[in-house]
């Protein structure tokens, strides 16, 4: 393991994304956002991204100087043009977008085509609640990583689902999970600290479970949450972030990889008054955290909690990158030429 | 087992819910639903639920007359009072609105609150896809049956997701599903007719998981679908479904019982020409039924496919009526003094 300074962790790679020609206010979001994954205890949005990226602009998927443009523009829709710019600057504009539209008409559902892996969804949907607005973001592609219910060939993508709520308490009320069993991140996470599965979330290609991670990069698959339910799940933010909004599917012929980007950002207070849906968002805390807990358990977190106590933990005592995750850093460092701080 | 055709099952509820005073339009309405349920082989939402209804219409909760009501009205949005009518003409009312604004604007945002049991969310949102639009719902409440992760209490409700889109091929597209991993309506037909579970999915009030079906009923709790995930995304229905529309959560005080009403319906050409979405909705389908199959699989289904089959099948052979579900029904027109054809 190495341990890592978040700042200098991020300053190095800002001047790997620089060396590779970005904007630099590009680099700078996406070493942010990255290294804020890895500090958020979610290794698998964070540096170890950087070779995906890097990768991306080599082959010319990724221009790392790209502007997305807004291409339809009504007054409750707008759909995104990414341009294959960084996903992170496609899914900021995007929510920008919702957000500014949101405030003027109350609702707004923001769609994104052209754009490359957008890191957590978190970040993006903490910026409607910040800006006092509920915000609900899907995004699909990346893969196919997961096979359909019944099937064994992977089909859908990990496809993930965000939600945000303002709080008058100043309450982190963020979910934010994959619609897969596991993610394929975490896979690999899982298999450069050798950790074997504890549950059926793998396939070979033979359509067996395993418990071995590495199996699905052999040309295994990943399942849904919840069998067919999840299944539909994902079938849905496949439909409405790939092909109602233009990026299409990962599993179709021609696609370029990145994430589809649906976004729907609402005033809280659209319905019924404000003071209102604050005491029932903080009645609902309460009742959720609140709940008699299972043996073993001491404490019930509301979902965005624990990251946030992981950011405390980290920001003080390091980031904690794994040696193949350093390794590929270091050596991508050396082909870019910079020198690590 | 009784074995009985739907027409007279059908025209025997709508007895029931006359003779307790409700409009014919509505008997019609509600009995044709729970009986298009038992012939989609969702006993959990079949004629099962009659007892429900009658007494919620004996303790006040269900007005078997009353319509509900637009009380707030916008281009894009709007909000349905149901005024506790049967929640089948709540649902119906909320969805009728929003299709009507998706068609003039493009996009629609309908919530409804003052509603009981709207049934499964496929009559609604089918509508939409009939009328060649694209829809989203969920409803929260109908509990709390289920616990959050890491609790034993139960705070949240089934809580289901239902989505469909048109197709060019004329094909049922609809995904619909309760985001706990078992609802109370199965856990009721597995228990009258006497399955033992075969997945964690119930646990008993001292929060142990069992395979007994019947503690659930015994103070248990079920539990989300994946985990810290599917805890997650029921969160997103309550606060979407229940708090943002004002028809509040299970869990609070001085709660009454129903369900809480999102729907969000769009013009499936809203971001790219219709031709195209269509094309890669037809794809999508394809990809997914097309997929390589788990051994023991003959065929892989596209959600809402399988329930297509069942309704052809029970048409013709009648519908199957576990005997504990039949007595109810009996007992109930017994009460009602209505003679059963």
């Amino acid at each position: 393991m190495k341990n890592i300074a978040p700042e200098i962790l991020e300053q190095n790679v800002v001047a790997i994304f620089n060396a590779m020609g970005a904007t630099p206010e590009h680099s700078a979001l996406v070493a942010g956002l990255l290294v804020k994954s890895e500090l958020s205890g979610y290794g698998s949005h964070g540096v170890g991204r950087v070779r995906q990226y890097v990768n991306g602009i080599k082959s010319g998927i990724l221009d790392p100087v790209a502007v997305p443009e807004v291409v339809m523009d009504r007054p409750s829709v707008a759909r995104v043009d990414g341009k294959r710019a960084f996903g992170q600057v496609v899914a900021r504009k995007a929510m920008e977008t919702a957000i500014a539209k949101a405030r003027e008409s109350g609702l707004a559902m923001v769609g994104a085509f052209n754009s490359n892996h957008v890191g957590r969804l978190t970040d993006y949907v903490k910026l409607a609640a910040e800006n006092d607005l509920v915000a609900l973001m899907m995004c699909n592609g990346g893969g196919p990583n997961v096979a359909a219910h019944g099937a064994r060939s992977k089909v859908l993508g990990t496809n993930p689902i965000a939600f945000a709520v303002p709080s008058r308490e100043g309450r982190t009320m963020v979910m934010d999970f994959a619609t897969s069993a596991v993610t394929e991140g975490n896979l690999r996470v899982f298999s450069n600290r050798g950790v074997r599965l504890d549950e059926k979330v793998v396939m070979d290609q033979d359509g067996h479970f395993t418990d071995d991670p590495n199996a699905f990069f052999a040309g295994g698959a990943t399942v849904p949450i919840g069998r067919h339910k999840g299944s539909a799940l994902s079938g849905i933010v496949e439909i409405m972030a790939g092909i109602f909004t233009g990026a299409r599917c990962s599993s179709f012929d021609g696609y370029v990889d990145g994430n589809g980007i649906m976004i729907k950002v609402m005033q809280p207070d659209l319905f019924r008054p404000r003071s209102e849906f604050d005491d029932d968002i903080e009645l609902f805390y309460q009742k959720v955290t609140g709940a008699d807990r299972m043996n073993g358990v001491d404490r019930i977190y509301f979902p965005g909690e624990p990251e946030l106590e992981n950011v405390a933990t980290y920001r003080q005592e390091g980031v904690q990158l794994d040696d193949a995750t350093w390794e590929a850093l270091t050596g991508i460092a050396r082909e870019c030429q910079v020198d690590f701080g």
